[in-house]
């Protein structure tokens, strides 16, 4: 178990483009929460769209995606809802060693190979590697323990905006 | 928004390394629910120990990591939990055009670099991309809708196992 990795580099190849009205890495909303009600739209290639088939069922969607804005990144960070240093891997924050993004989005409708959605909480042009449907039965943990979130007097992504600290 | 990119690459370096009691592709749980108190532990990279601090605070953690085993990709597929053809952007299937998988587990505990956790749904020595806590507050969607997931009489992934559909 502890012998040592030399650990391959992945190539990942985006599978679209996500589209939404957010320019600046400042300003922007944190977690879909934050983003109740704003659009985005994938564009996948075209030459997936065959893998869309029977999405539409479904309500929810994880959205997985290249960070692509971001620059190099931080082991201790101070979140957006927080006014502590923790761990990235603690956090949610942008600037980690892999800078992959996920956010589980509303789904509006699909048009050919447009996803439109709602709760768009990335940047214009962001990269898109996956989209996965998100399932009730299995995705959901209403009893998780949420560290540092727990003991904040309240949930301030519904309201807070991103600032600059992770540009 | 009709713009044609050509989408960049994108690096990804694996940041540690997921063992698990899960050596070969069939016969594996579906879905951290179907590998309940299955542990698996996390071998992070040492220089990265320092962006854990805070993550014992969590009950879940979201794994998002790489299906090394998984060859080429299927825009059609049959999921483990169905038996009808669903796009594969509408499924969990692994063979996916981008092969990166993501679980929700359970945190056990973490001494030093390593994370022992149970929900291990995964194959042994697989690349781990990105560690997230699992926040209560935000990752919830309790009244998702689930396609064809949702049409199935009971949900299978508490019980079923893999096979070698997506070797």
């Amino acid at each position: 178990m502890s012998k040592k990795f030399i650990h391959k580099s992945i190539i990942v190849n985006p599978i679209g483009m996500i589209y939404t009205s957010h320019t600046t890495i400042e300003n922007m909303p944190i977690q879909p929460v934050g983003a109740a009600g704003v659009e985005g739209v994938i564009e996948l290639n075209t030459d997936l769209t065959e893998g869309l088939a029977g999405l539409d069922g479904f309500s929810n969607l994880i959205l997985i995606y290249h960070l692509h804005k971001v620059n190099g990144f931080k082991l201790t960070v101070k979140p957006f809802m927080d006014d502590k240093m923790h761990g990235v891997f603690a956090t949610r924050s942008p600037k980690r060693p892999n800078a992959i993004g996920i956010s589980i989005v509303k789904l509006v409708r699909i048009v050919d190979n447009k996803v439109y959605f709602e709760g768009a909480d990335m940047l214009n042009e962001t990269p898109l590697i996956d989209v996965k449907p998100f399932f009730r039965q299995t995705d959901n943990r209403t009893d998780a323990v949420s560290g540092w979130l727990d003991e904040k007097d309240e949930l301030k992504a519904h309201s807070h905006r991103s600032d600059d600290r992770f540009k």
